[in-house]
């Protein structure tokens, strides 16, 4: 896939750098796990510093320090799962700041105006997303997928309109996002409206969100013959190793997830064979071995045993927390260059 | 000075590895600051993991994956800093875990072998420390300076006796401390009792525990005169620039201090002249420069702005702490090599 900042390979993991980094690690360290993509938030760049202060800064990459290419989320999942006050309308989402408490609106059309002044290569389209709550799926779904494809239309034209004057070649990608809860004819109708349009890429939203797995991996085998061979797929959220294989295996190049990082910070790791490993567990106190022998991540080649990773958890030193997000990038880009 | 483990340039500053690990950072990180010699503390290590699980983990050096000296503190300090529950004896200090509730003794003795068996490189002697409260310091402090010597020459007879096997260049030092408050007098005979011992280093004990700066300096005045030409000083705790650059012009080989990591946990942070700038305040949030265009730290030589540390203190990225810490580590080993 080639953007402006770089051409990277697929299929690709990445890392989530919710407010321009990822969490304890300076950007050389997520880019020693073979990462080549980040993922920063719209929805919390745009509280803090907000994005006239980042664009003001130089854009993302100079002010997060991470020179390959960054792709900004629509901030449509996180007003869906963070903000407790909200309102969608035809318009756009109203929200409430948490920090500020003032009212903030989130438009298609402002959604493009933050993520270009971030400074992103991969511009995500502003989606509706559903909730899975039975009692509201069949109405809202169908509503909510209407509404994505009327709002892509509008992040497309509005996009166009501020890049206008830049060269293709300096332009960032865009990426539509197909929704449609569990339902196959909706998804079938979402991924193909959104291919129909000039987009450069298809991402699928609103699974992993608390669905099994054998249904997301149902929705993703449904999907996988439908897609455009010329357009890029993004499968937005995923990120437990089985599920990675998984969409790999149906035709996903693309992903991003919390979990190696957020996981990595409680202690959790993953280890050959995707068995997970709870680093605070009494079971390694004198554990001499590190994380997995069969890795080469930064924390398993230092040689930080378990023991002493378990006591730095146990100290609350956030080093522990640093080494086990890095351990677990690893182990997630490590399955994306098997396949590649 | 030379150690078991390395020959270290003088004067230097320790960075406090508390656990073990200075708090957010990897051991090379630390080392490239400049650092030569870590301190780690033996009240925390002896309550976790303890010292026998240490050992078994190959000693301190391979569990924390440092490879310089390391200095440990006999105890002391903490005892009566931190437990809220204590008991001095002639014949030690007993307080109670705040972990686990138990009754814990640490005697002369016991500090010598739980230091011995965490392998340390410079093991200090186990001292009785009185506070600043003018209502009981007169009894108390000429009481625990008797009390400091008495236990100085268990600590000699008990490192000897555990250590008779070990040839003389496989042996840690061993130092003792003087203490005596803010009176001359007593810190006079305790400077030249520890001398008088075979110890090969002198520390100056009970400064910088809230006495005013003028005190201090007058006392590290008065001291200088006295100090043997042939054994190392150094002074406990202190690791303000101000008082780094008095004591050294005073004589001072060695010091620790957890100001710089913990200030910068805080986001304070020195820069040039050793004025202090706070980097979460709001006149940094669209600040460019980095910390200090001066500093050839890591955090300055990568160019993170003040913005962007500014941005990390305000989202609690443990980065931000670590950047900071890296910084100051760095500030007071330039001065330590200027001094050189």
């Amino acid at each position: 896939m080639t953007t402006r900042a770089a051409s990277v390979k697929t299929p690709f993991f990445m890392p989530v750098a919710t407010r321009g980094a990822v969490k304890s690690l300076e950007p050389a360290e997520v880019a020693a796990t073979g990462a080549q993509v980040l993922l920063a938030n719209t929805y919390h760049l745009h509280l803090a510093p907000g994005e006239k202060t980042v664009k003001k800064l130089g854009g993302l990459h100079s002010f997060s320090g991470w020179n390959g290419p960054i792709l900004t989320d629509s901030g449509g999942f996180q007003v869906f799962s963070l903000a407790h006050v909200r309102k969608i309308t035809e318009d756009g989402v109203t929200f409430k700041d948490p920090a500020s408490g003032q009212m903030v609106v989130i438009t298609p059309e402002k959604s493009m105006q933050i993520q270009l002044d971030l400074g992103s290569d991969i511009i995500m389209a502003f989606d509706d997303l559903t909730g899975l709550d039975p009692a509201k799926a069949k109405v809202r779904t169908e509503e909510a997928v209407e509404r994505t494809h009327r709002w892509l239309l509008r992040c497309i034209a509005e996009f166009n309109k501020l890049t206008a004057k830049t060269p293709k070649a300096k332009r960032p990608l865009l990426f539509g996002i197909a929704q449609g809860g569990l339902n196959k004819e909706l998804r079938q109708k979402s991924v193909e409206f959104v291919q129909s349009t000039e987009v450069d890429g298809l991402a699928i939203g609103g699974l992993s969100v608390g669905e099994g797995t054998k249904d997301m991996h149902d929705m993703l085998e449904f999907l996988a013959p439908l897609y455009d061979p010329t357009k890029i797929r993004y499968l937005m959220g995923v990120g437990e190793p089985g599920n990675l294989k998984f969409a790999i295996e149906h035709g996903i190049d693309m992903f991003d997830c919390v979990l190696p990082t957020r996981n990595g910070r409680h202690g959790s790791v993953w280890v050959s064979g995707d068995k997970k490993l709870n680093l605070k567990n009494g079971q390694f106190a004198a554990s001499k071995g590190p994380i997995d022998k069969n890795c080469d991540c930064h924390a398993c080649q230092q040689g930080y045993s378990r023991a002493f990773l378990r006591h730095l958890f146990k100290a609350a030193d956030p080093l522990a927390g640093k080494l086990a997000s890095l351990h677990n990038l690893r182990y997630l880009q490590r399955i994306c260059e098997d396949y590649r």
